[in-house]
């Protein structure tokens, strides 16, 4: 099984992320899933798939649970964390970047909606609440910034 | 040079953005540089930082430039586009994700915040400008998604 470990030593919490979550995002947005699901609508070979669910579940983002239907064998579902959902911000931003920069021609695959349809976007938002481009927002060194990103 | 093709076949976003950006994100959000400032900072093999900036640049994220200092050859730099300009809403929300859900210990490396140096974090808000929690917002399908993400 070609698992990579996670890497800890970097500072950086954007790569931290990025290194935990890997390249496979569409398993975060099918929600909860068994393992053969995953298999059947991802399409990618069995031991690729079982190490991006277990670089996830050790991430907390998803997590494992098992189940027997009668007369089967113990089998394994996954389940969102509350920090999985929580990447719910980090996919939109992502879709709306993509959805302009990276346009396919077929439009999107997933958008994001309130409760009563309506579509929502990610934006930069001030403590006091206003409502900034990101033009007018700098990125400024962090406490951990000493020694490079 | 092992630079990876675009590919460009799945019709997600998500997952083209990200197949465009590849893990070294730190690139993005030095800013502007030469190539020999990359090569010291990210302190990577040659071949590897070459492969990743040929694929931001395919990607119209950086724009490579060259100049030339008295005496010496013709050397690259590389400059954020508009659109690498615009993935700081990406960035910032895996930042935000990443202090959370993976914190190091040592803060923040990157810290967002408005020209008064108030920090700003993106969250999702609708069309009429109501805030709203991740936990309030659904993924739903868009017109791309027949056949799966």
């Amino acid at each position: 099984m070609s698992r990579p470990a996670l890497v800890t030593e970097t500072r950086c919490s954007i790569a931290r992320t990025l290194e935990a979550l890997g390249e496979k995002w569409s398993l975060l947005i099918q929600g909860d899933s068994r393992y053969s699901e995953f298999r059947e609508r991802l399409g990618i070979p069995t031991d690729v798939l079982a190490a991006r669910l277990a670089t996830l579940v050790d991430a907390g983002i998803l997590e494992r649970r098992s189940y027997r239907e009668p007369g089967a064998r113990e089998r394994n579902s996954y389940h969102l964390t509350d920090a999985g959902r929580e990447l719910k911000t980090v996919l939109a931003a992502l879709n709306q970047w993509g959805s302009e920069h990276r346009p396919t021609g077929f439009g999107e695959v997933a958008a994001f909606a309130d409760q009563a349809g309506e579509a929502v976007k990610v934006e930069f938002v001030t403590a006091s609440g206003a409502r900034l481009d990101f033009d007018e927002v700098e990125i400024v060194p962090g406490p951990a910034s000493i020694g490079g990103w």
